[in-house]
């Protein structure tokens, strides 16, 4: 399993999480360390014309598992999502991107310690924003890679 | 705003929030304190054959809004969430449940803060659990009720 480009991304997302394509989610950006996504307001929002809590979950939530793609060692090892706190910082109208970077040496250790070991936890702290860069969300997720 | 069955509970959520139609969320039983939601494995699932964690969070997060719905005097006050936390405790591999209790005099007096002082909060913890009652996801999320 590894991804080149963004598109690629989107559609391997799509792929694994049908729930994923039916947000509309987007992978804009993706290299090994870094992704940035997008959560389109388009079909995502409530009854108060903003955005649905779930959407700006699914958005904080997958950095975690997209940042180690390329290192997964052919399947060997995959990321699982532990617990996850997000916080609603103010009410998103609009299109929200979330960006996440990571030392890519720090997760070729994790993914080493995964394989050696059996698992290895990493916590990712990040913000949605909107399109005039305004936090509307944080998140604290942490993560295992494990070895299958 | 007022429901009286479980139907007419799963419309109104279907309504206003079009994301948790498409993942199939369905309001089992509804009360004045009490409600217990589903959410179907079909069409929810990942690459591992276990629930998407954006699923899991949906069913856990609706509760806090759902349990003052016949409380929000006419739509006066509105019920907000602030803060949730979701720990992942086994995979999910089929549909899941979660059922959602508070004392109505608390929602009462709460409704009653909100519609007084501006805002009240509450704080909600739940349990995700599937077929065989094993319980897949623990939530804690914090709601505010606000006057409009």
């Amino acid at each position: 399993m590894s991804v080149s480009t963004a598109e690629q991304a989107t559609a391997l997302v799509h792929a694994a999480v049908p729930a994923l394509e039916r947000f509309g989610l987007e992978v804009v950006e993706i290299d090994t360390g870094r992704v940035r996504l997008r959560m389109p307001f388009a079909g995502n929002g409530n009854h108060m014309g903003t955005m649905y809590a779930g959407a700006l979950f699914a958005v904080a939530e997958l950095p975690g598992g997209l940042l180690p793609l390329n290192l997964l060692q052919g399947g060997a090892v995959v990321p699982i999502l532990k617990e996850l706190t997000i916080r609603f910082v103010r009410p998103a109208r609009g299109d929200v991107w979330v960006e996440a970077v990571v030392d890519p040496d720090t997760l070729r250790a994790l993914a080493q310690q995964a394989v050696e070991t059996g698992r290895a936890e990493f916590v990712l702290d990040l913000q949605v924003i909107d399109q005039e860069a305004h936090v509307v969300a944080e998140s604290t997720g942490t993560y295992q890679l494990r070895r299958r």
